[in-house]
């Protein structure tokens, strides 16, 4: 995608931050907050879109998970419109971002923060190889004020 | 710690980080760039130091792990010069840090990438509690360039 992409994506982002059950980004989130939470990724790094015509389906932001020593592990974040779900959207962002880091010569993808009730997005990380490395009890606050866990995934490439 | 101190203390973050084992930060780190990943701890952080007369034997950085839902999670970072090893610098600074996280009403203690091969640290940790949530294969390039694992461990406070 490109910046001037961002009012087609921002509606996407500001959907799934407020319902502030599958994100580990706080509720109230600013677009201003927003904006280069999900278009600035580091050295590398990029922001899919997933689109049909106009409408933007999903978006995915993906860059090295760590500086430095680490900087050979990459790390990615998905969203699938809510309208847009069950129709392999979120796969095909994966899949995407999987290609891209190979293409990047990462070694491994890690997910940091899987809301860990979010039982359709761990599913298709499963599918695609990926393994819960733990799961950080009540690391995660519920809209509904109950604490969840968080897990961390990994996938070598 | 004040600002003031940040010349005592940048030369032991100097050793830590040029020695490349045990930290996750780029080995060549310049003093401009460590300064505000030390002394920048976002709202409610803060940056410690272990100090014998003049000199400046440990320090340590502390503040939420995350924002929003996960910001009753604190994180901290650890450093002790090489000739204070040994003396219970670094247990003096994480038990400091785990007063200050129960003080500030945090939940738990979480660190995202202990060293895996740092058996010190991560003996202390576990003396104070702390488990091993998981660990990532391979996540850290060691300037040997051997690729070893970094741990996520966790305390209930």
């Amino acid at each position: 995608m490109t910046v001037e992409d961002w009012p087609q994506v921002w509606p996407l982002i500001e959907e799934v931050v407020r319902a502030g059950d599958t994100f580990p980004y706080p509720q109230d989130l600013t677009q201003s907050e927003a904006r280069p939470l999900w278009l600035e990724n580091g050295p590398g790094g990029r922001t899919s879109v997933a689109t049909e015509g106009q409408l933007v389906l999903g978006t995915a932001k993906m860059g090295r998970n760590r500086p430095g020593p680490g900087s050979h592990v990459a790390t990615a974040s998905y969203m699938v419109a809510s309208e847009a779900r069950g129709r392999g959207i979120g796969r095909a962002l994966v899949v995407d971002s999987l290609d891209w880091a190979r293409a990047a010569g990462f070694l491994a993808m890690q997910f940091n923060a899987v809301v860990a009730t979010n039982r359709g997005a761990i599913g298709l990380y499963e599918s695609l190889g990926f393994t819960v490395i733990g799961t950080v009890p009540r690391a995660h606050r519920m809209p509904s004020g109950e604490l969840v866990g968080l897990s961390i995934m990994h996938l070598d490439l």
